[in-house]
């Protein structure tokens, strides 16, 4: 097909995550037949996230200000520091409403595989926050894949080594479960962990 | 969170067609984080698509020029006039290899409970375009939903009374298909149109 910007949109949106050939073609024949003012205003957006979105100077998450509104509000308990991988999880957790301190996001995980260690994650930046003296618990909140927990778990020693108090979410039966849905690694570290 | 800008681009990612908010999310930030090259270039993308694509004057696909290279290609037979729902199926039935005749593209299907009849996916263009004294077979490609059933069953209606000779794509077992996983339906039009 002789269509160059019609090819070349749909080799852009097959970059994006969890796009294949197929949704990108769906996606680009939706925008230029059924949303053209949609493509423009995505278009639009994006120009301006990537000008003015830049990492946080404190906690590492996306913000267009020098330091994020978390970092700065004068409500957070600044003697919690709870480190996540990601910006989206960092969002989990504000949603759930149940954490009142700060965050630091690593934006990744330690995973040998990758070549991806602790250097790469920034954790001597994450050792100096901790440090700050006001901080007396970090709180490990990275998921509970293999990389998540490896990352916990070295996290962990330096922290510890450092002589701070470190802990780690709960892991337990999700809420809303039927106890014969769970897998079996799940229930028993929630027998384990029972109180 | 005080980010309009990444906030802005996630509602931008959701009027994606099969976009929710959590995928959303996911683009914006992985965007954002991993390939801001590739934000840039998907922005570049949107506008040259939006400001180049038009419809094809003869067939409707989308195409830059404005008769598009297939209804100008003197090696199609212009006796055969396929119609298809979309620039989509157009696609399809181009990358099979099986057809060498002309398209014309609805942009859409008969579907009455959305109050979409025959005059808005074009019926009329289509009746000009078919009787132009040298397209000598309609071959309705519309899809094998109820919609695009509704839809062949008019156009054919129309299209013959106007002594045009009209087929349809065969129905039947999918190629590759074991017998015993085809839908009852499949195998019974499979049987009836048996060769």
């Amino acid at each position: 097909m002789a269509d160059p910007s019609l090819d070349g949109l749909i080799e852009a949106l097959r970059r994006l995550p969890g796009v294949g050939q197929k949704s990108a073609q769906r996606m680009a024949y939706h925008l230029l037949q059924h949303d053209r003012e949609g493509a423009r205003r995505l278009a639009g957006a994006l120009e301006q996230a990537v000008q003015r979105t830049r990492h946080c100077e404190r906690c590492g998450t996306f913000t267009e200000a020098p330091v994020c509104a978390t970092c700065v509000d004068p409500r957070r308990d600044p003697r919690q520091l709870c480190v996540v991988e990601t910006p989206a999880d960092l969002a989990a957790l504000e949603r759930s409403g149940s954490y009142r301190g700060l965050y630091f996001v690593l934006m990744g995980r330690i995973s040998p595989l990758d070549g991806i260690g602790a250097a790469e994650i920034g954790a001597e930046r994450l050792l100096a926050r901790a440090q700050d003296g006001v901080v007396d618990e970090v709180i490990l909140a990275t998921g509970f894949s293999a990389e998540g927990e490896v990352t916990a778990h070295a996290l962990s020693l330096a922290l510890r080594e450092r002589g701070l108090k470190v802990t780690r979410l709960a892991r337990g039966v999700p809420a809303g479960s039927e106890l014969e849905y769970v897998d079996l690694g799940t229930i028993a570290h929630a027998m384990g962990d029972r109180r």
